[in-house]
């Protein structure tokens, strides 16, 4: 990874150089999490965390970093000098990526000296909340699908490049087959998936002319687009393209529908398709599909054996942020917490146990670090001084996670509209450290006894 | 610019192999475009061109890349072989970051060999969309804050790195007056600015120990951030230190609200900070500020200098994507469309000319790249031959020229809610063409006469 040091807020520098003045080098532990579900939401899928590993393993700061925070800010030549020879050497306690978390609970605790702690903040939180939201609202997608395939399509309209690719990744742990992003299949060995444009359609004199011609390229994967000009005109002559196909002992793959109410053109495509005995060509359909619209087809019966899941997926539309937190629960051995309104934290170093029965989830307890309670706790050490405690993982261990973790979700939770909420408790613990905390800081800071 | 020449949907490679075993090299001119507003817009901020320019600039295949095509997909050596030879030849029409510009207006004309325009395709669609989404949301919030500064704090919520620095470049052409985002700050040259988290307040036993050390380290920048605890009584801690740097010739530059009802908490704020002889230290604001909330601040009279606006500008929350194409208009000099249901596009070589009338903005004409009308015709050639048309332009000179445009676009057009539509006429001879080639197109395709 290219060096990322200077991404951060410029208030991360400002106070490391006021702990830098003060000596405040005492570990610090932050935690990572959302504090509210966006809407329609009841879960969240966890993912990002290799980039977030992948950032700490290479922080640093070259010459150049440091000449330009020289020039932006009355910096000390010391801290600049203590910049220069920092490396992160901090431990990391995750939620592994695949696996389901709730809000409130940590899914990321970075105990580390505090201005280390504090400088890796907005990379952390980046890296976390794009995948986690594109991860959850693909695995909405996956859950209307009811078994269909979906492919992400979204490179065109996601937020960047650096969008593009973690979308192609979010999306494929959620359980998505493919995606049509071509450097995100080489980045994550992601299945590539990939038909026409209408643009390849009219720079020919006439559509079946270009279906002709790209049959004749890919004889083995030639899905044809029959959008253009009308779409049941289209699956005529992709009909005739196809018949063509089967006498040359070859076989057209499949149709793509890109517009017009697609859920009632689907069976008259199939009907073209049945009668011209070709049963096996795939529908395939893309534009505008996310959850929602993929459910309403699927209700109404549409023939389609494919989506192609594009902008509203990969920008997560109805909900493009969470109410993500990076907040110091400890400092110096020293629980703490803020109490601002409607943001108030939850003080000291925690861990998650998750309550399992049947092979159902049934509920999760956050805890205190040190507890010992009931269930499996699910925060693991990942990082330990500065060095990743385990190897990287591989994708599709990941996905494999998600898909197992998924299936033991209650159905009443991954309703696409107002789901329940999972039950998530404080531990006794956490609960007892909570008040002595709140009630020590009302005393101190607003003379409240 | 690192090579993203394999950041592409499949489909374009596949299409180009196509085009290649037949000979296609004629040349195509692709329109990119927005079909529709989203909701409660009424213009686009042109943005973006900058870094599509530069990826073409550097476009070409490694010879990674061509391995990787090679395992993926049945192409030819030939075509391999040609693809590694590959650089961008064509010649591009744009209208200029920093002017305005409205639905089916094309932002971006590409003529070059079909095969190259094509595979060009989705970096240019994702660096204008992302762009424009966020310079026309961020105008928004410029509007509604009447002449307050507006701070880019988004980095931690946005999509991604690459859509973290592009909001710092977006938003600062729509006339923010910085952002806390250091890397961005540097790489475009954007004034930084920064306050301090809550963690540093919760790492020091005292509120008002934290904030005389962070006065102490920044006697001249210091901002409080003062909702750590209870917003009134940071208030007074604040002007306690205020009065000290003021005893010591310093001066306290400013206080941070972070939560509960500012707007009102605005008032007390500055009433505590008046009462201590504080009368100017600023008051900044954030916390999930946008246009909307900005505006009702501002109605209700809160006494705030300084917004810091994050997540929801840098997602564009309310509208995170547009409905951007990129459409073949024009193959080997023949104009051409495509009819799909809600999707019909404008075919050939296009221009657009800008009606002012006393320094305002009238209307729009588009028009057939060959006509000469009346108003000035806003895209301009940027590339010619593969060789760009004019020098990189500085990111203030972009700034002044959204600032100028903006001025001159009446107000109903910029409304928050429910804008009027700003009249976009098609010229006589764009609507002759596209009558005629509807009715080719039709007699061709569906055997209507």
């Amino acid at each position: 990874m290219e060096n990322l040091a200077l991404l951060a807020d410029l208030y991360e520098f400002t106070m490391a150089a006021s702990y830098y003045q003060r000596k405040m080098f005492a570990p610090a532990t932050f935690s990572l999490f959302i504090r509210a579900y966006p809407p329609n939401r009841g879960y969240f899928v966890s993912a990002g965390l290799e980039e977030v590993l992948s950032f700490l393993d290479s922080f640093h700061f070259g010459q150049e970093d440091l000449d330009f925070l020289k020039a932006t800010a009355p910096f000390s030549d010391d801290f600049l000098h203590y910049l220069g020879k920092l490396r992160f050497s901090g431990d990391l306690f995750a939620i592994p990526e695949g696996l389901l978390f709730f809000q409130d609970e940590p899914i990321l605790e970075i105990t580390a000296p505090i201005i280390e702690a504090q400088l890796v903040e907005s990379v952390a939180m980046n890296a976390i909340n794009l995948q986690v939201t594109i991860a959850t609202k693909a695995s909405r997608c996956v859950y209307a699908a009811q078994g269909k395939q979906l492919v992400d399509f979204s490179l065109r309209r996601t937020h960047g490049i650096d969008a593009g690719l973690k979308v192609a990744r979010a999306s494929y742990i959620a359980g998505f087959v493919g995606t049509s992003n071509v450097l995100a299949g080489r980045s994550y060995d992601i299945p590539l998936s990939g038909t026409m444009a209408h643009s390849f359609i009219t720079s020919f004199d006439e559509e079946i002319d270009a279906f002709r011609a790209f049959a004749e390229t890919f004889p083995e994967n030639a899905v044809l687009l029959i959008d253009t000009f009308d779409t049941l005109s289209g699956a005529q002559k992709a009909a005739i393209v196809g018949q063509e196909m089967l006498r040359q002992g070859k076989r057209l793959k499949g149709v793509r529908l890109d517009s017009g109410d697609m859920a009632s053109l689907s069976k008259g495509v199939k009907a073209i398709l049945e009668r011209a005995g070709l049963p096996d060509v795939q529908v395939l359909a893309s534009g505008g599909f996310d959850e929602y619209k993929v459910a309403q087809y699927i209700k109404e019966g549409a023939r389609i054996d494919a989506f192609g899941v594009g902008t509203k997926m990969g920008v997560s539309a109805d909900a493009p942020y969470t109410d993500i937190a990076y907040k110091l629960v400890e400092y110096d051995d020293r629980p703490v917490l803020k109490l601002s309104t409607g943001k108030e934290t939850l003080a000291g170093k925690k861990q998650v146990f998750r309550i399992r029965e049947g092979g159902r989830l049934i509920k999760d307890i956050i805890a205190l670090r040190q507890e010992r309670l009931e269930g499996e706790p699910i925060l693991r050490m990942v990082m330990k001084e500065g060095k990743r405690y385990q190897a990287k993982e591989p994708l599709s261990v990941i996905r494999s996670r998600f898909q197992q973790e998924f299936m033991t979700l209650r159905d009443d939770y991954k309703s696409l509209i107002k789901p329940q909420s999972f039950p998530v408790e404080l531990s006794p613990g956490l609960r007892k450290l909570q008040r002595q905390i709140v009630r020590e800081v009302k005393e101190k800071e607003l003379g409240e006894s």
